[in-house]
């Protein structure tokens, strides 16, 4: 096996692909007419890892699928895979593993890496926060007033944030509102200010998370919060807990804590939800046997993605399908629209995801791609969406769609009906019909106000319900998905340098205005004019 | 004028535009060029209507910006919109004027539709929600069991919906807590399940609002919210309000409510939130002081938007912008980027605005585009952004983005430095440097990882501060420049025709559903195979 792999473009069916294309473009191959075909259903659609999986409405036909998996075959994408999860070094540019799928592994079967067990020390990192959540949720561990914690600040930001609060936001409905989540991501102030006039310094706890310690909006957060706290007359070592790398200066006696959750340079941040990143907070928010339920969900997930044959792998057969839209058909955008108002942040954490993983123009070896890799991700719930963007989806620019549909709510105890059904039926009316509408089109060339073109794409993922089980295997989908869409393309989806750029600059412009804080007298000088006449009109005297 | 325009595809400089398009794709023009010119700032940056706008970062000099500048001209854009101010009917498919201007209109001039003066028709309705919600706010208006509001639930969709949130959101460092907001806006009954799982019948007021009082997913929710009352031993008529139009089945004595606010078929949904579709929530949650004090900035904007010439017109200029780069340079999505916690949910209402205005393929009078109008809108805020999706923007597809600053921030007491600088000096200090690097890149060709092309262009939108007013000319230039946008393209932004198939088809399929509820014998019977094997294991027996 090649351990960088090729992009698909230089595998030797890249040219019958685009001829593919040119051919499903054609009239005859309209989705209205694919759809027709009685065979449809058993063959575009999948069950496994917990879901299901209806292909049926993408522009796709026979022959394209079996060339589309030939090329995944011959590009090892799925042995890629399972050596991603047996911990081989497959995020190359950085030289390490990325191991995510051990923090839900519970085969029991060791899994070394440099000489240590990494299942057996995320298990040892679990059992301590499953402790220590119990004893916070329980009053035993209290803040340094002795008065129980009731709120719980995440300071985090990017992959140390959204999962966990894509999490926390979807299983709202099995919070037993005992302990409130806020989540402090944000540098700007007024994302500490609200939360602050929100909550009691005596009874609030802070999860500082950062995997070196040094990302400069959570340490510029947590120092807000640690003068808050002494403003507030509480004891910061008393209200802080540290998720962090070993041996980081949040894992130091510089920074007394409460306690101290190991992360690792194995599972990258966009990775991470299902390790201490989110174990810590979504255990003390909704209890750990919740957040184990939840690992439960993405380890099935995680074993049909590494086990399934192609033919049967649903993450497998969507980055076919994703690249198969971009590359091939030309869509620059997908849209991720959950018909379940909870999963109303799965779009921002999908979009961090797939866009920081796969939004590279360099492959994995080191040279620049023919066009960039990565798509643009966005999306809101349904039906929501339908009365906000949907207009532009029927009859302005068309872009493939991920529906998620939920088969049994959690509140199945509502049942008033309004023109003679269920709001979870008329919730369901509207995904098929919409999915439906957007491949089907009507058209109607004379009146252009009302033609609707249709071939408008798109997959639809079935849970079973919206339990904690369900939504891991969810992100566990969505997760192997972008790893195989990114070695389709050929790219490392573990590393991420395109955001050092910004930093760097960043920091230089950090450096002026601090340097005219220490002494006012001083010019705020910088060498970009057009950045300097923001800095004096912000900040000049 | 011509009444439906033109769109500028068809105007004489359209290929001029294209050639001058092929020129600044030259490498002499990146942006990394363009930016060091001295007069940089000078000539592409504006103050007006409360806010600065700098477009220094577009891929425009300044042959380019007078061509677009003659082509606006010839259109008449500037023209038309004051047009649309006054009243005209320049919603030409539904015959009908577009006047949410009117609804922020202190001129004390009046503004006569079909024999009515609408300005004062809109400060009756804004009186009668001043004086309800001081009524509710202090008390004097109670639930039916004589207890004071303490949560309110707006029952509300797509325009009925997102612009309140965004605002509220927005504006929630001004609220005083005494009256929390919820949006029951999706049909998902985990929407309703989870509000009423946190509110108290007795202590709950309602806020129904549908132009029509048809909309489906609205009643869906009222009749779970009324059914939910009844268990609950209130009476729904002392808990419900409604916002719609006069003589709609929710101004009738069949609906009893507390009250009912008129709404007007000559302000869109989208448009609406300056209207009682805001106005009625927004001040029982903030007081009515605010919300005037909202009004009042969107019309400073509105005034410059219809007063300023085009040169100077932040509005015009925008749209002018936003075309070029999506008809010339062929982006095909934009980022909204607010660099303030406060405004996560602009990105949302702004993608609604904006992409149900303008997703359009026909021109306002009844041709085929030759290519679709519109673009994809999508955001989070900054500086959480950069932690997500920006590795793509660096390094994948490029996508003009507008970033947006705050110059004072609400919070201002919170004075801890990190690194020598406050919170709020970083967030800038991070803004202005992703617009840099952004614009300027890094060439690093011998090492296509850590390569940053650079050429990606901004805006970037300053206001004062986050107060209400300041939001008020946020969001009047985003609608203004909406529908310069939108006559730009020819087409009509203010209708949305490409919602009405999904509708139609929801409709059928509900039918299906209701019949196999009314008699469970009954199969679930549907003319598409795919709909169907789905209705059968959702709901059949």
């Amino acid at each position: 096996m090649n351990p960088t792999g090729y992009p698909f473009r230089e595998h030797e069916l890249y040219r019958s692909l685009v001829d593919a294309a040119d051919r499903i473009r054609r009239p005859e191959y309209h989705l209205r007419n694919l759809v027709q075909d009685d065979r449809r259903w058993s063959r575009f659609s999948r069950r496994g890892g917990g879901l299901l999986f209806d292909f049926t409405r993408q522009r796709i036909d026979e022959p394209i699928l079996e060339l589309l998996l030939r090329v995944a075959g011959d590009l090892e994408i799925l042995p890629r895979f399972r050596a991603t999860t047996r911990g081989e070094p497959v995020n190359v540019t950085e030289k390490r593993p990325a191991l995510h799928t051990a923090a839900r592994d519970f085969s029991g079967q060791a899994l070394m890496v440099d000489g240590t067990d990494v299942v057996r020390r995320l298990e040892q990192v679990r059992d301590q926060f499953r402790r220590f959540s119990a004893d916070v949720r329980s009053g035993r561990i209290t803040g340094s007033t002795g008065r129980a914690f009731q709120d719980v600040v995440v300071i985090g930001i990017g992959g140390s944030h959204l999962g966990t609060e894509f999490v926390a936001t979807a299983l709202a409905p099995f919070s037993d509102g005992k302990i409130r989540l806020h989540f402090l991501s944000n540098v700007d102030i007024h994302n500490f200010g609200l939360i602050a006039s929100r909550v009691d310094p005596e009874t609030t706890l802070w999860i500082v998370i950062s995997k070196s310690y040094t990302t400069v909006e959570t340490l510029a957060n947590a120092s807000q919060a640690v003068a808050w706290m002494k403003a507030g007359g509480v004891d910061p070592a008393g209200h802080l807990v540290t998720v962090t790398s070993e041996g980081s200066p949040g894992d130091s006696r510089d920074t007394p804590v409460l306690a101290t959750f190991h992360m690792f340079d194995f599972i990258g941040g966009r990775y991470s939800v299902t390790s201490a990143v989110g174990g810590v907070p979504l255990s003390i928010h909704l209890g750990y046997d919740l957040f184990e339920e939840f690992l439960r969900g993405a380890e099935k997930m995680d074993r049909h993605a590494a086990g399934a044959p192609a033919e049967q792998n649903l993450p497998l057969l969507a980055a076919l399908i994703s690249v198969w839209n971009t590359t091939f058909l030309g869509y620059q955008h997908q849209a991720i629209i959950p018909y379940a108002a909870p999963l109303s942040r799965l779009p921002a954490h999908i979009q961090q995801l797939n866009m920081e993983s796969n939004g590279k123009s360099a492959t994995a070896d080191g040279r620049l791609l023919a066009e960039p890799a990565g798509v643009v991700i966005f999306g809101e719930p349904g039906t929501n969406a339908q009365h906000s963007f949907f207009q532009l989806a029927h009859q302005g620019r068309p872009f493939p769609i991920d529906f998620i549909g939920i088969r049994r709510p959690f509140y199945d105890q509502y049942e008033a009906r309004y023109q003679g059904v269920t709001n979870h039926q008329e919730l369901w009316a509207n995904l098929l019909a919409q999915a439906t509408a957007l491949a089907a089109g009507q058209p109607a060339p004379e009146d252009p106000a009302r033609h609707f073109p249709g071939n408008r794409p798109s997959s639809l993922i079935v849970l079973e319900s919206l339990d904690p089980a369900s939504l891991g295997s969810l992100l566990s989908f969505y997760e192997a998905r972008t790893i195989m869409e990114g070695y389709l393309w050929g790219i490392n989806p573990f590393d991420q340098f395109g955001v050092q750029l910004g930093k760097t600059v960043a920091g230089r412009i950090r450096q002026t205005i601090a340097r005219s804080n220490a002494d006012p007298g001083r010019q705020l000088e910088f060498d970009d004019p057009l950045v300097r006449v923001h800095l004096e009109r912000l900040f000049g005297r």
